[in-house]
């Protein structure tokens, strides 16, 4: 997924802050569910949803404005009510080579609309994830 | 309302992305609300909701990370469906005087969340802007 | 320009939260100057900032996650130091007529980098904005 | 540190959406240090900045608009050239007992704003740090 990171994004030291790429990982990620035929709006009508109860984020280097950036997104675990998505951020200043600025994953808990409880992930949505 | 500007909210200027004085001014008028006694949920549970229609702003000078800021908030005209509140950012830094750094001003209508149509400003609202 | 609403965008009553139009204006306002051959760091580094001094927006209709958005811009006019950029926030949502949900505009001051005291628009920029 | 959840935080299922909180632990962070006496700007000052290089967050439960909030923090780690720092967000509603939401740290490691490059942790920011 492409992203071209916003000026409002960029904060005084002239980078990204930190806080923005969960923001990037989240359109990726329905970006990737979409692409994966899964849509978000479909699983919410079946009565599930997804929440997020862990993200973790490793930064390596800065992202800039007018950096050309890209978000590559992958289904790294799923398990009986959870799964996980591992996000890159790759992003070069004009004429500087790419590389992973920010690596990050999230896992997220299937849960019931009804009770919020926990649910096993639907069967669908796991041959989607698993299906690469 | 005292307002602390985040570092998230300034940008590589150094100075407060000019977007976010409108989520400062909603702050402001939740508080303004509040403090007259219309709580926003209360108003929402009587069946009515405030949109914004029109906004305006006008910048004259800058806000930095850690100056010391406060918004004042009155309500300057109570028409028939909708109302006007009008906003000023007041900030200085250390050791600096007090200046006006931005003036704004929202226009809200009263809807129905039965239809979303405009309604008649509810008495109590209408006696609680008109107050002071 | 194209906008995809963000999730992050959208506020508990379902809807786009009116201060984030001016950060889509911004990028829009960008893009803009880009697809003139106003690069803003060019710009800057001619000794030149814009500054914005007004801000007006007219909210008509809602925008909510997932619809298909675009943004217009154009210059509606130049004045000795100042320019004035309009914007149009078309939206729809899947099988729904286009409509236009947000208009705007702000007004810019060109300042020197040096001063930051307000200084005539620069002749390139003047005749690229008025070129259409 | 108390932090009011702000409307424009709360996404469309009626709860903070998870990225904010890492500007809420930024907003903490800068209370902790200027709590202890380590004043950011100073620290600047002196040829070292502070970067974020590892987040981890886990969310145990959600914070909605109009809850009471504060964030805990507290230093739980200082290395040669890091120190990482830990949030609690607890939160509760009116009449409703206070509950962990989220837990998270972030690890900073200090730099040197000549060559970016990592640097011990300076003798009064390790002192302050480890006081309590």
């Amino acid at each position: 997924m492409p992203v071209a990171p916003r000026y409002v994004e960029v904060d005084q030291q002239g980078v990204v802050f930190h806080g923005h790429y969960l923001t990037w990982f989240d359109e990726a990620c329905t970006a990737f569910l979409d692409d994966l035929g899964v849509a978000y709006p479909d699983v919410m009508a079946g009565g599930h949803d997804f929440q997020v109860v862990h993200c973790e984020i490793d930064f390596a280097a800065s992202v800039r404005w007018r950096d050309t950036v890209r978000v590559t997104v992958e289904c790294t675990h799923v398990g009986s009510t959870s799964f996980t998505v591992a996000f890159a951020v790759i992003a070069h200043a004009a004429g500087a080579p790419e590389r992973v600025a920010v690596r990050g994953h999230n896992v997220y808990v299937v849960v019931s609309t009804e009770d919020w409880a926990k649910r096993p992930v639907p069967e669908g949505v796991r041959q989607a994830l698993t299906r690469r």
